[in-house]
């Protein structure tokens, strides 16, 4: 059977650049270009030359091997010829594939923000679309406002896209430029175009994701014959964001409704990188990805119900809408105060502890999870603490050493040239092999000062603990006031590159930080012995 | 013109409570029953009594004023009388207006997962509900699997649903509980239901987020029938999530295709909370809100310099979809240091602080704050200190008392009894018109000491201070590792219910916390002179 192409076009570089809090610059434009090129994007829009100095310094040379690297500009204004235009001067100038005309096709734009006349609109489509092609580029244009500006002045509309289309142009882009379109009048209205004479091969869908629907705009418009879908990388863009093709791409992809019918550029060994390449955008933005990000989030097939993870362990595909796998994700059955016992077993065996399920020590652990997560503690984010647990109660963990006592003091005082200065120090005693040793630390503040004293001299561990590092310390209050109990998340590493999270619990923020820094020790020294998981069965 | 009525069904709690990384403690639950009871849903689902300790404590009251408290748990087993069940029995013995039952309706997950026969699973369904509706509760029944159900085995899926239906369930809920359903066939499985004989009055719509498309697939079955939508504040959930309440009230309410026909609990003067409750969930679950998110988003009527901006202000309503202030948002545009300037004036003008935009002293605050900002602080959330900065810049605060030194002891060791303790005390030198005054304190914790030996003895401000309390206390970290930059965020509130939030920033903790607890008391000084905003007018 015949699948009918959709044309995928990024406007990551263009779109994405105006969503609040995100600036790229010329090498991030190009590291991007070159991920969303290797992928097999059909067309990657870089941006709007002569508005800045990075897009001007990135259209100076083409960055695309495969894709269609496309500018983005405005049609000519009123008044000038195409040829004497400097904005579309400048557009034909840069070294693209394709140039995408933006042109107003809401009229009241058109008097207000252009200050022309609807007929001088249409002459600026016109001209400026013929100039692309004259110059032997492919034309698109974007019809800016098109769904509200339809809803406004129909007739007006529809003589946008018909004239973008007459005069030559390859695509022409319905546009929800203020995303408050509702699918089904996406469906009208482009229905309405093509009955209009503008064929649906020619048109395509520029949804933003203002009510939540930039993906249901995106494909409703498809079920109604567009054939190209523009979008980013992780739906940024302005506001709300544009619509995210890296959620579109695989339900195009996997979903036998669309596959049937449709196919992209993107095949299935492609797809297995989409996890990788949304991840990677991420990287590059230096932000943490969302992990509740369809197909591609940390958690998109985590499980931690009980009632679900047994079943989910009899049969994985029937509590998955697509094997994670097909985008490069991974089926995860978390532990914690939701879980059953089917949960506990999995997490167990996963880390080599095999147990029985009638094992009465297994019910042990379940309560004591349980208990310790009622008071807050969190598992979930804390394997390593889990494992530590699960390893005491179900099997024996060595003595290694033994924290006697601990005196942190955080003093503010005027120093000898009457500067105000904080300063932070703990004391330790540790015993080990009945020895005792104190050590002594300062430290920016009570923490750093404390796991720096406790990591000081445990003796004859002290070689094997040279190379733990801490990577990162987490802080959540889970209840009000300044009595309020607080759980400390404490990342660990190594020479390794090893990573192991603990975490602690109390009214005390030194206290808990002090079990979560105490778990991560004795894990390392567990972790150099391969120890950990092994315990159970002994 | 009569419109129909859809109710409003919140999960936060339950299936929220599915979300990888979130645990609500009990004092947690409360809080947010609260939140969803005055803003107005319908059925507030608090969780699952009996599953965990956490739920088991939760519904031994009732925890709603208007809403219909819900608890959820399983049909009953197979082999045993509704009246033997000790799930059901759990559920019976919970204090709520409904109860949830959850049933199987793919023939599969009866099969694997239940492991008993599909006419065993009916007669369970039947029986269950028989019995909640018999013990006076309002009976709802969550199809599971309904869709997957319904195209593996037609018949079977209608059964169940008819089932729950004929004995007595006032809502039967269709669950997309796998996510990955489109919306055209939700509606057309929707039509198929009703058409089979269970009303749209009695159906409810249970949507995940797995591909993006839970809204649309909301919507997509209230259009085709169903009166009754599931979801979560801000979309937490199971996976990628369940449908976001807070994108689906105000598009139902401001879409005039779906406003026309349909009307909720929630009405416009609720609506403008409905940024606030956004943004307390998130500060309940202490993350930071999605910038990006529809309507409520700080960035969802944000726009950056460029084309749109200068049109954005010759008429707004032509470049938003809808008003911010009906959701109660802002509009933002980011366009030059000049309107930066102005959200300053704007800024101070709201707390009654007048300030010529020539005057030198402005520019300098401006200066300090994006310094301030640059190393951490956020001002955005911390009013009083925001006041308390532009008040000393602009103006003069008057020297109350001054802080000559503190200290803070943490000390863990064994006490008398032999029993592991750890204690914390706290020790200031306070000066007072030229008196100083030492006071110490213990507290659970260093910031709890500190801040109770800080407020023991002010001399002759005392007095003033005994009805200042600190109502929260919330630590960020603001980058990774023990030597980290910490933020700290105070709320306070007096005897008059005013409530205000103070910040600190320091490598310590304990320095962080002693800003933001000296800022709070100063603040309180001030506003006990309605001192606060009339310094720089002086």
């Amino acid at each position: 059977m015949t699948r009918e192409r959709i044309y995928l076009f990024d406007t990551t570089l263009r779109d994405g650049q105006q969503t609040p809090g995100i600036d790229f610059s010329v090498e991030d434009k190009i590291a991007i270009t070159t991920l969303l090129d290797d992928f097999g994007m059909d067309y990657v829009e870089g941006g709007y030359p002569g508005a800045n100095p990075t897009d001007t310094e990135f259209f100076k040379r083409k960055r695309t091997k495969k894709a269609s690297f496309v500018a983005f500009g405005m049609t000519k204004r009123a008044g000038v010829s195409a040829s004497n235009d400097p904005g579309l001067a400048a557009l034909l100038e840069a070294n693209t594939d394709a140039i995408c005309l933006v042109a107003k096709s809401w009229d009241y734009h058109v008097a207000v923000a252009l200050g022309c006349s609807n007929e001088e609109n249409l002459d600026n489509i016109r001209a400026s679309v013929a100039a692309v092609v004259g110059a032997g580029r492919e034309a698109m244009v974007d019809c800016e406002h098109f769904f509200d500006g339809y809803k406004a002045n129909r007739a007006y509309a529809l003589a946008c896209a018909q004239t973008a289309f007459e005069a030559g142009a390859r695509w022409i882009v319905l546009c929800d430029t203020n995303g408050g379109t509702q699918p089904h009048e996406v469906r009208e209205i482009v229905s309405a175009v093509i009955a209009a004479g503008v064929p649906g091969a020619s048109l395509g869908i520029h949804a933003h994701n203002d009510t939540g629907q930039a993906i249901a705009n995106s494909l409703a418009a498809v079920e109604a014959g567009v054939r190209q879908i523009q979008g980013t990388l992780n739906g940024i863009g302005e506001r709300c964001g544009n619509a995210n093709l890296v959620t579109l791409i695989p339900t195009l992809a996997l979903k036998e409704i669309y596959s049937s019918r449709f196919e992209t550029a993107i095949d299935s060994d492609r797809l297995q990188e989409l996890t990788k390449l949304s991840h990677a955008f991420d990287e590059l933005l230096n932000r943490s990805p969302d992990m509740q990000a369809p197909y591609v989030g940390a958690s998109a097939f985590a499980t931690k119900a009980g009632i679900h993870a047994s079943a989910l362990l009899k049969d994985p595909r029937t509590y998955e809408h697509i094997a994670p796998e097909s985008v490069g994700n991974l089926r995860k059955v978390m532990v914690s105060d939701q879980g059953g016992k089917a949960n506990f077993i999995n997490a167990l065996k996963r880390r080599g502890i095999v147990v029985g399920k009638d094992d009465p020590k297994l019910d042990k652990l379940i309560a004591i999870v349980k208990e310790r997560e009622a008071t807050g503690y969190a598992y979930e984010g804390a394997d390593a603490s889990f494992a530590l647990l699960a390893s005491r109660i179900l099997g024996t963990v060595p003595d290694f050493f033994h924290v006697e006592s601990f005196r942190v003091m955080v003093e503010r005082r005027f120093d000898a040239n009457g500067h105000l200065k904080t300063v932070s120090e703990a004391v330790v005693r540790v015993v080990v092999d009945g020895e005792t040793m104190m050590s002594v630390a300062e430290g920016h503040g009570p923490v750093n000062a404390l796991d720096l004293a406790l990591r000081k001299d445990l003796g004859k561990y002290q070689s094997e603990i040279e190379d733990l590092e801490l990577a990162d310390y987490k802080v959540r209050i889970l209840n009000g006031g300044t009595e309020a109990i607080t759980r400390v998340l404490i990342e660990s590493t190594d020479g390794t590159g090893a990573r192991w999270w603990t975490v602690g619990v109390s009214d005390n923020i030194i206290d808990a930080s002090f079990q979560a820094l105490m778990d991560s020790i004795i894990f390392k020294l567990l972790k150099n012995r391969d120890h950990v998981g092994l315990i159970a069965a002994e």
